[in-house]
């Protein structure tokens, strides 16, 4: 188990802008937000990575998740977001603690900016992987 | 309710390179992938944004979203990963029937790249913003 700053959160050692707490689930703003109402949803189970999450605390950030979508849209007037989930330090992870983002989007400039450089999927490699992956799922 | 792209592939009117299926899920290959092994989990009920969805379609992706992580992962090598879901236009949503984005991150240049201008969180702002939220949220 790691220390980090949401630990910290959620043990209230550090003071938060709270906008949600259960027994499973906490949600604060974030205090370097990339828009207003940028919110971070995040288990109280410390785990680093989304796959090493249980499933009881996956399903119960998931059973809050869109309300709280809802209620930040409502509150800020935003009529889009995204959902932003890092995992691992090349992938920006800065907390090594599971965390939601919830990043509203009022304009090009605000918000998300996301670079997108896809390229065609080979169906023949597409076949195989789609394979490989079924392979590791059954695993 | 919409029909989209992916409702045709729910309904096996176009082929994919399936990875999961429920009754509720259905997961495969993103066709323009960021980088090896994106792939794409959705519900099968349809619903543009995420806090339009039902809670229960929401906890059936949640449920197989990590052990789709883990599978894509140990099926491509891949050591980092982002979730990505987008909601309206403006946050880059192309198809208008929810999404999550599991895109694998192998090296700066390719997976997804994201544009972080993040600014402090001014304290007295945050304090009226996150009780605005709890009224929504509350409402």
């Amino acid at each position: 188990m790691v220390d980090t700053i949401f630990s910290k959160i959620i043990r209230g050692e550090i003071p938060c802008h709270r906008i949600y707490e259960d027994s499973q689930v906490i949600a604060f703003l974030d205090v370097g937000p990339l828009s207003r109402g940028h919110t971070l949803v995040i288990p109280k189970e410390s785990a680093v990575m989304l796959h090493e999450l249980s499933e009881d605390s996956v399903v119960a950030v998931a059973r809050v998740l869109p309300k709280i979508c809802r209620a930040v849209m409502r509150a800020t007037g935003a009529v889009a977001y995204n959902i932003l989930q890092n995992n691992g330090a090349l992938a920006h992870q800065a907390v090594t603690h599971v965390h939601f983002h919830v990043i509203p989007k009022y304009s090009e400039e605000d918000g998300l900016g996301v670079r997108w450089n896809s390229a065609p999927l080979n169906p023949v490699e597409g076949k195989e992987l789609a394979n490989t992956i079924v392979q590791e799922l059954m695993a």
